[in-house]
C-alpha cells in the first residue's frame, strides 16, 4: 500500500514510528506492507519517491525531512501539487487543523479523492466543515474517507458509531472528548482549585498555556462538528452549537454535586437534533461519572442494544498516529 | 445478499424481526437488501426459494416454518444438504450450542466453507472447538467467518479486539460475560442472599431453572474459549482453564470487599498465556468494577492504547439478533 503523509508533526511522526515498531507483526499476521512514498511539510520542504523514503530515515530526520539527504524527488510546489501528480494508494492528512479557515486541508483532501485516492485524516477542519460534499464526492470517486484520529485519538468511537453500530439507530451519543478539561474536573474534586488544578494539567502537558479552547469547551465542540456530520450525516457550524465550558464551575459546585452523590462532566452530546457542550452533574451509576483523569469516553444511546459505552485515551502522538494505523487496515482489509 | 438460516430459534427470529422492521433505513442508508433464501429447523422441516421468502411469514410461522403454506422447495434430507447444493452468499449458523459435541454445527459450518458461502454463527461450539481449523479452510476458500454474536451478543468485543484493535498487541482481555452471574453478584451486595438474587434472576429470565453452567461459571468458560481463539489464535479446551463460579461467595464475602471500597466480579481473563473465570475482588475505581446488574464489558490491556474498555448488553433476542446484522452488514460493505 502506497501512502503520502501530507503534514509531518507529532501525530505524522506517531504513525510513522508505529509503522516501524510493529512493521514485522503487520506483516506477518495481515499482510500489510506500507510504502511512504511522499512525506510532505508546509514550510520545509517534500520528498517523494515512488518505491518508498525510508522510514527510519524519515523518523530520524523528524519535521525537516528536506534536510536528510536521500534519494527523492522533491521538485514539487506545493503537497497540493504532489497530490494531483503522483501515484498512491492513500493520502493521510495531518496537516493542524484550522477550524476557521479550512480551506487548504479541504483543497488537499478534494485533490486526494479528486485523483481516486483513499484519504485519512486527523485533521478536524475539513471533516467538521465539509463532510458532506466530501463523503459525496468519494462515493462518485469510489474511495474511502476514514477520520478515526479525529475524535478521541485511537479509542475507535467513529468506527464504533458508523460502523459496528450501523444496524442500529442511534438516538444520541454523550461523550467526554477532552481530556484537559476531565483531568481538571476530577482533580477539583479531590479538592484542588480549578487555578491549581490547571497549572496541573499545564505542567503535565495536558493543557496549552492559553487553555482557552480547551477550558471553554470549544475543542470539544469541534468534535461535536465531527460527531454530528459522522453519526447523523448533519453538517453544523459552531454558532449552531451550545457551547459552555468548565470555568464557571467553583469548588462549591463540585462539592455541593459530591455531596449529591454525583460528578460534575464536560458532557458533549449529539442527536439527529443538534449538539452542545456543558457541564453536566451525573449519578455515580452513569458510566461516564466513572471516568476520570484525562481519560475520554462516549456513550451511545441505541434502539437495539440500548447503552454502549467505550472508555480509553484521547490524546497523544502514539494514540493519534494510532487511530491513522487503524483508518489505513480497515482499507487494506477491504482492498487487499 | 442471499441468506441461508440454519436454525430458527429466539435469535434467528430476533435478526429476521430487525431485518422486517429496518428494511427501509437498512436499504435507505446502506444498500442493505437482504433475501432469507432458506430456514432450516432441526425437526421441522426446511424451506428454500432462491428468491427469497417472506419475512413476515417466516416470522408469523415463528419456530415452525414447515407449517407456511408457501411457495418453497422442501424436500431436502437436511441441512447439510440444503447448505451444500443449494446457492446462497452467506450462511448464518445458530443452531442450539452444544459445547461437548459441536460435531452437527461444525459440519454445518464446513460445508458452508467448502461451497464458497461466507460464515456468520452465534453457535459457540464450533468456534470454541474448530477455530483455527475453521479460519484456514475460509482462508483458502476466500470467504469471511464471523462470530460476533457468541460473546457479549450485540455488544462488539469480537470486532474490536479483532479489527479495531489489529494494530495493537493485546497484552490481556478481562470481561465480564456473564449478565446472571453480574446482577446476582449486584443484588448480593445491594443486601440480599445468594438465593434469593439467584431466585430473581430466574423470574426475571436471567437465569435457567438449573442454574449450574452461569453460577459455576461455565458459560463464561465457553466464552474464554472463544476469546482465546479470536484474539490469540489459541485453541484451549475447558480443561486448560482454571474456572471458579460464585457459589464459593457469601454475603459476608460481599460485605468485606465493601468495607474495603472493592467489589465482587466474576471475570473472565485471555491472555497470550491462557484463560482464567474466576470472582475476583476489583476496585471501584476499575471500569468492571461499575458494570452493574445484567451488563456484560470487556476490558483490553494493549501496548498503544494501554486500557480500552467496552460496555454494553450481553444477551437477549433482538441484542444477539443485532450482532447477527452487524456481521451481514460488514460483510456487505466488503463486499458490495
Amino acid at each position: 500500500m502506497k501512502i503520502m503523509l501530507i503534514g509531518f508533526g507529532l501525530v505524522g511522526q506517531g504513525l510513522l514510528q508505529l509503522l516501524h515498531d510493529k512493521a514485522e507483526s503487520l506483516q506477518a499476521e495481515q499482510g500489510f506492507t506500507p510504502k511512504i512514498v511522499a512525506v510532505a511539510t508546509g514550510s520545509r520542504g517534500i520528498l517523494y519517491h515512488p518505491d518508498g523514503l525510508s522510514i527510519p530515515a524519515l523518523l530520524a530526520a523528524k519535521g525537516n525531512p528536506a534536510a536528510y539527504k536521500l534519494d527523492a524527488e522533491r521538485d514539487f510546489a506545493s503537497a497540493l501539487e504532489l497530490i494531483q501528480c503522483k501515484e498512491a494508494d492513500v493520502v493521510i492528512e495531518v496537516t493542524p487543523t484550522n477550524l476557521e479557515n479550512p480551506a487548504k486541508a479541504t483543497a488537499h483532501c478534494q485533490a486526494a479523492i479528486a485523483s481516486k485516492k483513499h484519504l485519512i485524516t486527523a485533521n478536524k477542519g475539513p471533516i467538521a466543515k465539509h463532510y458532506n460534499e466530501l463523503m459525496s464526492a468519494a462515493k462518485s470517486a469510489g474511495v474511502e474517507i476514514r477520520f478515526e484520529a479525529t475524535v478521541m485519538a485511537g479509542t475507535p468511537c467513529i468506527a464504533m458509531g458508523r460502523e459496528l453500530l450501523s444496524g442500529a439507530k442511534i438516538h444520541e451519543a454523550r461523550g467526554i472528548v477532552n481530556g484537559t478539561t476531565n483531568y481538571i474536573l476530577t482533580q477539583m474534586e479531590s479538592g484542588l482549585s480549578y487555578e491549581s488544578a490547571l497549572k496541573q494539567a499545564q505542567e503535565l502537558g495536558y493543557a496549552e498555556t492559553d487553555p482557552t479552547a480547551d477550558v471553554e469547551g470549544w475543542d470539544a465542540a469541534a468534535k461535536v462538528l465531527i460527531l454530528l456530520a459522522a453519526f447523523f450525516g448533519k453538517q453544523a457550524q459552531l454558532s449552531d452549537l451550545s457551547v459552555t465550558g468548565i470555568t464557571g464551575i467553583s469548588q462549591a459546585d463540585i462539592e455541593n454535586a459530591k455531596a449529591a452523590g454525583e460528578r460534575y462532566k464536560l458532557i458533549a452530546s449529539v442527536s439527529p437534533e443538534g449538539g452542545s457542550v456543558k457541564p453536566m452533574r451525573l449519578p455515580l451509576s452513569d458510566p461516564l461519572a466513572q471516568v476520570s483523569g484525562a481519560t475520554n469516553a462516549i456513550s451511545f444511546n441505541t434502539d437495539v442494544m440500548g447503552n454502549i459505552s467505550l472508555i480509553g485515551k484521547g490524546a497523544g502522538a502514539g494514540e493519534t498516529g494510532f487511530a491513522l494505523l487503524a483508518d489505513l487496515l480497515t482499507i487494506h482489509r477491504k482492498l487487499f
